[in-house]
């Protein structure tokens, strides 16, 4: 069973705003990107579409805690921690640190904390509008929520 | 005292994603506008910066509730109310409706409830970082914190 | 016949970056908004969906030119000009000019000027790829090339 | 010298709009990511500030020709090329392709191809407004324009 990912990413320009910082909404951008990149990581993908039948992870509930600014070209990694697993929903929780010019985390502080609850749905409906579903077998299989242990340690 | 402000807005091409509906970091940005016109409608600005003096206020905590999808063209009016303010930080309540076609809100459901934390900062400090600091006389004297029932009657 | 049309929009924080400017890429975004404003204004749409049947206008080519910066919270006029039209295209041109303060434009220089070819496009084929296809009567009959003089005074 | 450099690039969900493509917008911000890497592999960076003494590349002109669409977890490569080099701008070409899923490149065609010209300028002026300027010896010294036979090969 499957239940933590860690993903570097870089800060781009395109991500900043006037404050000289990576802009807060894209945090959330972030956080989907690893996200996704856990998903694929066990061969299996977050979207499907054909033709007009799709399914996906529209989110329910998202936050973000914001504890020290990241700016232009800071290396961060995304750790993301499967905090809840039910029939329908996934709870991602995801912590940011600054990666040092060295490449490690050695005493790094954790700079923002995210929370995303993302419901498996289709619209493989009688009026063909998304609905919850039961998710994917493979999500099943494969997910599970981290350990107690490791959530506390990382803040949640 | 001010408290509450209303502002309605287009869903762009821009803002939406391959599942067809906005993507859900963009409400983030719809409160920051909203939130920004609310400040601009006291003759107040969020944001100065003088050389590399800057003032502004960094969000802390931020949060978002998915109700219903809102798509290209559609037109939401985000609600916005002041939930706390102390003496460094202004907490905003934000309420997504769809407007109607004929422009009112008649009928409309809730679509997504925010939450932002705002902090005031400043770089005004021995080692010029952004520090938390109070907040300027014209945020003390013009905002308040929405009334109980108000605030209750928009889910928070 | 119709070929030009206004609109105004403001700089939002989240449209500028580390440098203290909007953004570059962000002017293709008030292009694209604008020019829907202008579809809209006719009572025509630029997308539409129906289950996998979609229409809509691709873009074939975009360049923009920039002459000065725009800031968070100024108002920029944006001022579209239909530069060509063909059976299958139409080629926008953008002017962008910062508003002054008392709302006129009066002595405000361009600061940015645009060009976007798109294409109409629909699924409604065979194979059910989009391709290029007549466009709909409604922007033949409706929309057509600025005089030359205009065009011309606009410096395109 | 250098002139050129290849990196890749997953399109993400955020990228993507309504009619399930890359949003045309987006490209500009993948060519600035890969101009950004570009530098950085030179040990160089794009942008400085130091107080309120900033330098930076901002964008003169920027284009892009699309060919074909991409599309969620769609990998792009992009190849840079210097196109031109003068005392004061560098103007870069972006070829991108899709990637094969076995990673490799063959037989995959052009899907979009962009320019961009970008000024060296600061603010370490009387008035302290950005003004082009000198670009730094490193950039001198390190960059050049791609031969025109290699120019030619990616269709510029």
């Amino acid at each position: 069973m499957h239940y933590e990912f860690r993903a570097r990413r870089l800060v781009e320009f395109a991500d900043t705003d006037t404050a000289g910082i990576m802009h807060f909404a894209n945090y959330f951008r972030f956080m989907e990107a690893v996200e996704h990149a856990f998903i694929r990581s066990l061969g299996e993908t977050v979207h499907e579409q054909d033709g007009h039948r799709m399914a996906g992870w529209p989110r329910v509930e998202v936050s973000c805690r914001y504890f020290a600014p990241v700016r232009f070209q800071d290396t961060v990694e995304v750790h993301l921690l499967v905090l809840r697993k039910t029939d329908k929903a996934i709870t991602y929780g995801f912590v940011f640190r600054k990666v040092n010019t060295d490449g490690t985390l050695e005493g790094m502080p954790v700079t923002a904390r995210g929370v995303v609850t993302a419901l498996y749905a289709t619209n493989h409906t009688p009026d063909g509008r998304m609905r919850a579903a039961s998710m994917p077998e493979a999500f099943v299989r494969l997910i599970d929520a981290a350990p107690a242990e490791l959530v506390g340690q990382e803040g949640f």
